[in-house]
């Protein structure tokens, strides 16, 4: 059902990066469900974790190795999210760092663990063990080509982390900055904040540019903004969400600043985008992918309220379902936005070309017929104009079908 | 599909209330859509009216009108919401109220209009007209019995404001206080927040009681906050909710004060409950009824963001849907819940009698097969202990069925 989803094209592999997929059999059976992303020394990371003050086990640690030491590796399973596990689930997570960490001859510190699937189950710690030995094989890791570990697995990497997920996602781009070929690649999964039982929301992107640890900061929390920060399938935030950005500087002698850095950001962002409306398009029953953009707001913030006040509707997004021009819920969405101040007779609404409502009443030129028009398309963009300030947001969404019900009413029975 | 929810049992007349019901054909053909209540001289009005920005043309006059003058009769039509509906909506609803007013010898300020229904389309004025005729007959009233006002018509009532409604909603009580016998009856339609196109919430409480204006506003704020404040169907919404509690003092001599008034609020807040609870019993494809309790709170707006939290979340309300005890789900809705601080560590959650988590983990005592067993149930209670206070709040909701979609999917098409 993904709208407008194709396989990922081409990956290009980022200097300094390794990836080692395995099938561990950890919950699924007959697929990849183990994957370690292998860092060359030097490299830089950042992450963001979930807001949810119920998080797993992983978060809680990868968190703590972080402020620890340098990273080096990644060890991402699916199929059980390693959360309300408790105690034994820090520790089973512990231990998992630290097998993989000997293997590879580096410290237990030095590697972070991820976990997307079910809640409150323990991790299969045998199965664990097996997959991370498989993943290294009889060598230490850090030249080429030993174990499982090639810089050509990005594809199977999005494969490996996939839970509900219907389509891989992956994004990957080249420029030229001063002259050095620079590659970002990322690969993510989700499918629906639907922590509980399966796909949380996780991204890993890389590049081999030069950038300071405080840059790379920087750009991912911007990053973060304009991409992950606005996109909402159901409202739902896991309690395993990651997204973790590394730059090896494997492509550059001097690390990027000034114009070069913001060049960089641009394509960088462009993946981040790429990455963040994949798993929008990918959303549990999605029929439609909608922009939902607020302008003209006095502050920031009240558009986004706005925004996410339509986008999280489930009237609007049952009436996007049925392709349903149905103005009046949209109206509705924003007038219950928690704002402090909103004129709505001074409000325009466009969807796509068609102007819906012009200073808070149906628009003269409207019809019905050219409101089916644009609403049975596949991609829609609710345009709204406060007319109120030069502030402005926009979120990516999906709808509310009859799949999403089943999906999340028959999963576990 | 109306959890628990029966026809209403006896509806007891209210001294100094007279409803009179006709099928004026506003929207919907052979059943009666328009209703018009009248009060006593010197009859009390409180009122609660919708807080969403787009309120309709009957909200905006109806508060005007209470500002100017004493209240001595309610018109409320369904099928039409008479919302978006800019200048000549107004106009429309100033001059059904101004018809009506004549017609009984009152004046336009003294009425109050309602309307339910369709949103963005204007009254049909012709068929309002007629309607309110018909209403009023060729007398005026004001003595008992003429045209079709009758003390003995509140499930009339209660059936002609219907708009997706499987159930006509209303509750009656009478008690004895100081010697007079006291009615309270009301009745309320809605069935989902569905602003935009049918069903608003909209509920008509009166009583013969003898009751202040400063109390009968604190008894209708007091009663709001722990009624028809604490339902949520899909948190949208309408644009026309409207809740007015009507006191005509017929059944007693003097006001009431101190304990009996106490005593009053105690039934009143039962009536509000019972009808506000109906809305829910009767929500758009519920299966569920379902009782968010969060106690040990170190404030209660922690304790009620936490309860819409969870009653709002569509991974929740999908699994309640499923009778899967997905408690996972119930977790991940408490943690996203925007408050300050809150550990969950000490977190209990039973759902029913069964225990589910205790200090943020998996109960020992816990089984798939008793968590099964409270989630098939029809009504299920949901108890998070956050042992971290002595607040709390409770909301109601149901679940997030295939019907739910069905119905605001393909309603217009």
């Amino acid at each position: 059902m993904a709208v407008g989803l194709r396989q990922p094209g081409k990956l290009y592999p980022v200097l300094g990066i390794e990836l080692a997929v395995t099938a561990a059999g950890i919950r699924y059976q007959g697929r990849d469900d183990l994957l370690a992303i292998h860092l060359s020394e030097g490299a830089k990371v950042s992450a963001v974790f979930t807001q949810n003050k119920c998080c797993a086990a992983p978060v809680t640690l990868a968190k703590a190795h972080m402020a620890q030491s340098e990273t080096r590796a990644l060890l991402i399973n699916s199929g059980n999210a390693n959360a309300v596990t408790g105690e034994l689930g820090l520790q089973n997570a512990s231990e998992s760092c630290a097998e993989l960490a000997k293997l590879m001859g580096v410290s237990a510190e030095q590697v972070l663990p991820f976990s997307t699937g079910v809640i409150g189950e323990q991790l299969n710690m045998l199965a664990m063990s097996d997959g991370i030995q498989s993943l290294v094989g009889q060598h230490l890791v850090g030249q080429h080509s030993v174990g499982r570990f090639s810089d050509d697995n990005w594809l199977l990497a999005a494969q490996a982390i996939m839970t509900t997920d219907t389509v891989a996602k992956a994004a990957s781009r080249q420029l030229e900055i001063n002259g050095d070929l620079i590659t970002i690649t990322g690969i993510t999964k989700g499918s629906g904040m639907i922590c509980p039982n399966m796909a949380t929301m996780l991204a890993y992107v890389a590049t081999d540019a030069n950038i300071s640890k405080k840059d790379l900061d920087a750009l991912l929390t911007r990053g973060t903004q304009a991409s992950f920060n606005r996109i909402t399938v159901d409202s739902d935030t896991s309690t395993n969400d990651a997204l973790v950005l590394m730059a090896t500087g494997k492509a550059q002698a001097e690390p990027l600043e000034g114009y070069s850095l913001e060049v960089f950001y641009q394509q960088l962002e462009n993946i981040f985008v790429e990455l963040a409306t994949s798993i929008i398009r990918d959303g549990e029953g999605a029929t439609k992918f909608v922009k939902v953009e607020i302008s003209g707001g006095s502050k920031q913030s009240d558009c986004s309220a706005i925004a996410y006040s339509i986008a999280h509707s489930p009237l609007v997004k049952t009436a996007l379902f049925a392709s349903d021009p149905n103005w009046g819920r949209i109206l509705m969405a924003l007038g219950k936005a928690p704002v402090q101040s909103l004129d709505m007779n001074l409000v325009d609404i466009h969807i796509g070309q068609v102007s819906l409502i012009e200073k808070g009443q149906p628009a003269a030129t409207y019809t019905e017929e050219a409101g089916k028009a644009v609403f049975v398309e596949e991609e829609i963009h609710i345009h709204v104009e406060l007319n109120q300030g030069s502030e402005n947001f926009h979120v990516w969404t999906s709808d509310l079908s009859h799949d999403y019900v089943s999906i999340n009413a028959d999963y576990r029975s």
